[in-house]
């Protein structure tokens, strides 16, 4: 089924304690769509200023990625980011952002996207995300990013989009401030109350939980990784493995979203092996689904 | 298969955002025993002071713990420990702590437990933990646990008593503490390198991770508790749960063992959800065996 991701496209630079990755490919929808494309055909949404120095068309040869929703905006500059990360790898700063072309209007959907079924809004102002998710015409599955910055300073917007769509993909800390609710459980309970049918909740080195409004419940570890590079676009590889599953299938069920979430969760433990995209080009799916089995494995008792 | 426990046995002070209890029995021994009890018969290793306001052969009342190891030393006081949880409740501060019998000599381990198969030695200095496993016979499995007091201040003693012994259950920042590695999956074969053939590194709320030396892992999800009251105990509760199946098959394969850690998990989900051993009294084994059941459910894809 159709799959279409908004987002942004970055030029990153970052710091670990394994080396600099200066002006690299980076930005949500980039990772969403390269880890995305291991399961299906993706629609791509996002703008970037006259001075961006990656060829997207390039960057996803020989992938069923359609750039048609690609803006290149003139006379505007493209987002950076610069980032550093701390010993422990799960942990980092943000040295500096310069949004540019994302504080600008949103780039708009194209026609030939508006019948979209699977539909993933990465991190973005809430307001904007409902923008972009209202040029969609009837979507079977919209799954939403947000940041703590938003809850902090955009509630009622992100409360309205909340609202409107059927999953929230969100690390730990940030569901423990969107429910003022130090118990992650009770945290997600609470959040299913606001509007999503499905919340999953990310949790770094230590997995993810994913429940729903049907009072089931899933967790499950992170593939256990000794070769942490660049934990840069983790989120979005593994919200890209999960919605490219679910694309795959064409089903929503909490059977087919716990093996959507193992799924992302294996993508994402290719991200973090190498900088940028270097550990997603460097696979095929079938080395995912390789992962799958082992990290099934490693939690079946 | 017969099982020993050597550990402390505490009055403590318990401080929570849900309530305060005062001079409540606690102890590493003490929950372990009560945790192993569902499993195998316990034998039991301790020494209090005649100031000790517990009668334990009420407490293990109707269980299968034997406390002919049980000292009750005159002109000696008991271990006191005063502690608050902060809100997240897997966080806490150690208030005062009084040693008393702790710092004299270890009770001795009577002549009828030489020949225990299964050995936890609890929390304690390193030398007297030695001192207690030289004093069984033949054993089996021997499993441990330690602190970062000790990793920190006898490091010599427990890097020679982690080459007699064949599991280790640590907390995960210990485990990055012992290994010097902030990676926790390097870090737990780095202390494989030590000596023992499996370890146990546990993650609070994140559940736990064994890896053993054969390079076999397993990783299991915390039980998702939304009620917890008092998270005192947990460690080694699932640490009696653990040793209890172990001894009760009388089997130390991986498999049996990755059993053993999800029964430790569960075990102690029950401790956590009430002060002092309120938690464990309340249940049957039953009760432990329907949550292993909903746990497995809460983790397959």
């Amino acid at each position: 089924m159709s799959l279409v991701v908004t987002g942004s496209i970055g030029i990153d630079t970052v710091k670990t304690p394994h080396g600099v990755s200066e002006n690299c490919l980076g930005g949500a929808a980039i990772y969403f769509s390269m880890a995305a494309s291991f399961f299906a055909p993706v629609r791509f949404v996002g703008v970037v200023g006259s001075d961006c120095p990656f060829d997207l068309a390039k960057v996803f040869a020989g992938r069923d990625v359609d750039l048609k929703g690609l803006e290149i905006r003139q006379q505007s500059k493209t987002f950076r980011w610069t980032g550093t990360y701390h010993e422990d790898m799960d942990s980092r700063t943000t040295d500096s952002v310069e949004l540019n072309v994302l504080a600008e209007a949103p780039p708009s959907v194209p026609e030939e996207y508006k019948d979209s079924k699977f539909v993933f809004l990465a991190n973005t102002a809430p307001a904007l995300q409902q923008q972009l998710l209202e040029q969609i015409d009837k979507p079977d599955f919209v799954a939403v990013d947000t940041m703590n910055l938003w809850i902090q300073n955009n509630l009622n917007d992100l409360k309205a989009l909340l609202k409107k769509i059927d999953c929230l993909i969100i690390n730990e800390d940030e569901a423990r401030m969107l429910a003022i609710d130090k118990n992650l459980i009770r945290a997600g309970g609470k959040i299913l109350g606001m509007g999503p049918n499905v919340i999953i909740m990310k949790k770094g080195e230590s997995g993810s939980i994913m429940c729903n409004n049907e009072d089931q419940t899933f967790m499950l570890p992170a593939y256990p990784a000794t070769n942490v590079k660049d934990p840069t676009g983790a989120g979005d590889s593994f919200a890209g493995g999960l919605m490219g599953y679910l694309a795959q299938t064409g089903k929503t069920d909490f059977d087919t979203l716990k093996t959507a979430v193992a799924y992302g969760t294996v993508t994402a433990s290719f991200t973090i092996a190498d900088f940028s995209l270097g550990g997603l080009t460097a696979i095929g799916r079938p080395d995912i689904d390789s992962r799958l089995e082992t990290l099934r494995e490693l939690t079946i008792f």
